[in-house]
C-alpha cells in the first residue's frame, strides 16, 4: 500500500538546511517552499476557490476547531469532505485543533474573547473549570476540555477525537493534537507538555493506522519544546521515531526563534519528509525559515491585513485607506502581476475600503496572497537556479529600504 | 453625428404593449426585457465584474447621489469614468439622484437614518431645513437642499448639478433630475411636482445639449404623475416631446400600480425609444411590466435579499439560514445553471451564512442574479419565439404552487 503523502527534495541550499522540493498528496503535488493559504472555516475569506488558484495558491489549510464547532466535521464528511464541501480540489491540511483550544481558552479567561465570562457559568463544571485554571482549557492526561468561544459550550477532545475529526474532515495532510504552549511558558512546564505531546503522538498514530485513513491521508506530528533547545531537539528526535508522514514546527513563536528553535529542530528531522513551519508566514520569516529548513508556511497575515486594508508592497505595507489614496489611479503596487493591480486604482480599493463594500476584501485579499505566494514562489526558484544567498541578499536589501 | 444610444424593435407581444428589442449603447447591446444589474457604489456588492458578467448580466446602474458623496465624481471622472473606475466595460446607467434625495432625505427626517438627527444641527441653515419641512431635504424651484445621509453634511442638487455629475460619472445612459413623490401623495402635490419635474427636463435637456456630453451619454426622462391617470398621460405626452433618448418610469409604486400606471405612461411613450421601469424587478413585477411595455428592470432586491441568505427558487424564496438546510447537499436550487449550484451545497452556504464568511453573500448573489437574469431573459426568448401568453400562464402557474 502505498503512502498518501511523500516527499522528493530535488535542491539543497549549499551550507543551509533548506532545500527545493515536492509533496506529493492524493490532490496533486505542492511545489516547495509553499506558501499554505489558510481557508480557516472552510473558505478562504472574501474569496472563492478559482480566486484563490488564480494567486497561484497551491494548497488550502482549515482548522479543525473552527470546523467541528461549526458546521460539525459530521456535515463536512456527508458532503463528501472537505474538498468536496469547499469546492477547492487541490491538496488540504487540517491543523489539530490544539492550538485553537490552547489559545482560545486562555483568551476566553482573560476576558478578550467575544462571550463574556458570565455567560459560561451555566453548569457547575464549567464554574470548576474557570475556577481551577483561570483558563476555559483544561488539561488531563487524557485530553482537553474546553469551552467553545462562539457559545461557551462545553466540549471535550482528546487525540483521538482530534484523529476522528480530522478523518471527516478528510483533509490530505492532519495533524496530531498536540499541547500547545506559550513561548514564555518556564522550562519545567514545556516539558510537561512535550511530553504529554509524545504520548498523544502515539496515541494519534495508532488510532490513526487503525483506522485504516492512513491510506488516504498522511499525519504530521507536532514538534515542541519551546525556546530550550535541548527540548525542541529531544522533541525532534522522539517524534522522527514514530510513524509520521511529515512534521510541523509549533508553539507560538516569536520572532527571535526563527533563528534559533526552527534550525534547532530541522537539524534532525529526516530529510526525507515534509517540514511545515506552524503559523508563521510574513515575508521575511518565510526567507528565513525555508534557510532554516522549512518547507512550507501557513499565516492568516495576508488576508486578515488585506480586510482591514493592510496591503503588501514591494519592501514593505501600506494602509490603502490612508487619505493619501483617495485619488491616487496607479494600481496598489506597481509592477504586481495580481488581478487586482492589474484592472483597479488605489483610488477604487480605497473607495471600496471607506464605502464599506466587500469587493475591498476580495481585491486586497488577492493582492496580498498573489504578493505572499510569488514571495514564496521567488525564494523556490532561487533555489532551483542555484541563487538563494544572491536572492536573500537583494531580498533584504528591499526590506532594508522600505 | 450619431446619437450615443439608439433602440431597435424587434417583436411585438400581439395584443400588448410589450416587446422584445436591442439598446444600443456605446458599451455595447442590450438585449431586452433585459434586468438590470444594480451597483449602487460603483461595485455590485460582493461581486467581482467577471462574477456579475458570469451571471448572464448586460448592463449595470449605478447611483449618482451615493458615488457623488463618496467617493466623489471627481475622483470617478479621474479615474477616467465609472467603466474604468469599476471595471465593468459593459453598459452602464446612472439614476439621477433624485429618488435617493427624496427619500433618505424623508427617512432622515423621520430618524430612521443611521445618523442620529441630533448631529446633523452644526449650522444654522441645516437646523432650519429641518425645522421648516420636518425631512433634510427641502424643495425649491431650483433644485434640493439636503443632508447627506453618511455624515449629516449640507448638500445642494440642482438639474444642472445632476447632469453635470452624471457627465463626471460617464454612464451610457443617464436619467434627468425629478422630484420623487411617494405614491401615497395628493393629487396637487403630485401635479406640483410633476409641473416642477418637468420643467427641470428642459432644463437638464438644456444644460447636457450645450455641454456636448450628448455625443456619447444619452438622456433618459423620469415620467412622474403618481397613481392619477391624467397626470401620468399628461407627463408621459410632455416628456415625449422633449429630446431624450429613452424613458424611465418613477415614483415609488406600490404594487397594485403594475396593473395601471406603467401602461398608461407606455401606451403614450414613443416605440422607438427604451422605457426603463425605475426600481422595479421581483419575478412576476418583471412579467407584468414587460407586458405592460416596458423593456429594463433595476432592483436591488435579488442581491439585498441574498445578503440576508434570502434565496429564489422555482415559483418562490427559501431562506437558507433556516435549520432544515444544514444538512441538506443538494444545490441551493435543483436545476439551475449558475456557478452556486453547480459547485456548492444548501450545507455549505447555510454554514457559511452562520459563520458570517463574506463567501455567503457572494454565492446567495450570484445565484440571485443569475435566477433573475434567467427569469427575464425567458421572458424575452418567448416574446422572440411568438410564445409570451403561453410563458406567461407557466410562469403565473409556477408561483401559484410556489
Amino acid at each position: 500500500m502505498g503512502k498518501p503523502i511523500s516527499f522528493t527534495e530535488t535542491v539543497k541550499i549549499p551550507g543551509a538546511l533548506g532545500r527545493a522540493g515536492i509533496i506529493h498528496t492524493p490532490h496533486g503535488d505542492i511545489e516547495t517552499p509553499a506558501y499554505v493559504t489558510v481557508g480557516t472555516k472552510a473558505t478562504v475569506k472574501s474569496l472563492t476557490p478559482e480566486q484563490v488558484k488564480s494567486v497561484g495558491a497551491q494548497v488550502v489549510l482549515a482548522n479543525t476547531y473552527h470546523l467541528y464547532l461549526e458546521p460539525g466535521d459530521e456535515v463536512v464528511k456527508g458532503a463528501g469532505g472537505l474538498h468536496d464541501f469547499m469546492n477547492w480540489h487541490g491538496p488540504t491540511i487540517t491543523d489539530s485543533g490544539g492550538f485553537q483550544v490552547f489559545s482560545l481558552g486562555e483568551a476566553y479567561g482573560k476576558g478578550v474573547s467575544k462571550v463574556a465570562t458570565g455567560e459560561a457559568l451555566t453548569e457547575a463544571g464549567e464554574t470548576e473549570i474557570l475556577e481551577k485554571t483561570k483558563s476555559l482549557a483544561k488539561i488531563d492526561e487524557e485530553g482537553v476540555t474546553f469551552i467553545s468561544h462562539k457559545d461557551g459550550t462545553k466540549h471535550r477532545m482528546t487525540p483521538e477525537d482530534s484523529m476522528r475529526i480530522q478523518h471527516n474532515i478528510g483533509a490530505d495532510i492532519m495533524f496530531a493534537f498536540d499541547e500547545c504552549t506559550s513561548p514564555h511558558a518556564k522550562k519545567e512546564y514545556q516539558k510537561e507538555a512535550m511530553d504529554r505531546t509524545h504520548r498523544w503522538a502515539e496515541r494519534c498514530v495508532a488510532y490513526h493506522t487503525e483506522s485504516g485513513q492512513n491510506a488516504t491521508q498522511g499525519l504530521f506530528a507536532v514538534v515542541q519544546g519551546g525556546r530550550f533547545e535541548d527540548l525542541r531537539k529531544e522533541s525532534a528526535r522522539i517524534l522522527s521515531e514514530m510513524d509520521f508522514a511529515g512534521f510541523g514546527v509549533g508553539g507560538s513563536f516569536v520572532k527571535e526563534d526563527m533563528d534559533t528553535a526552527v534550525g534547532w529542530v530541522n537539524e534532525i528531522l529526516p530529510d526525507d519528509k515534509p517540514r511545515h513551519l506552524l503559523g508563521i508566514g510574513e515575508p521575511l520569516d518565510i526567507l528565513k525559515g525555508v534557510e532554516q529548513g522549512c518547507d512550507t508556511f501557513d499565516c492568516v497575515a495576508a488576508t486578515r491585513m488585506a480586510r482591514n486594508g493592510g496591503i503588501y508592497v514591494t519592501g514593505g505595507k501600506i494602509n490603502i485607506t490612508n487619505a493619501q489614496y483617495k485619488k491616487d489611479f496607479d494600481p496598489i503596487m506597481e509592477g504586481c502581476d495580481c488581478y487586482t493591480c492589474t484592472h483597479y486604482t488605489r483610488a477604487y480599493v480605497a473607495h471600496l475600503f471607506r464605502a464599506k463594500e466587500m469587493l475591498a476584501a476580495t481585491l486586497a485579499s488577492i493582492h496580498n496572497l498573489r504578493f505572499i505566494i510569488r514571495f514564496t514562489d521567488e525564494i523556490r526558484e532561487a533555489i532551483k537556479a542555484g541563487k538563494f544567498a544572491e536572492h536573500k541578499q537583494n531580498v533584504l536589501k528591499t526590506y532594508a529600504q522600505g
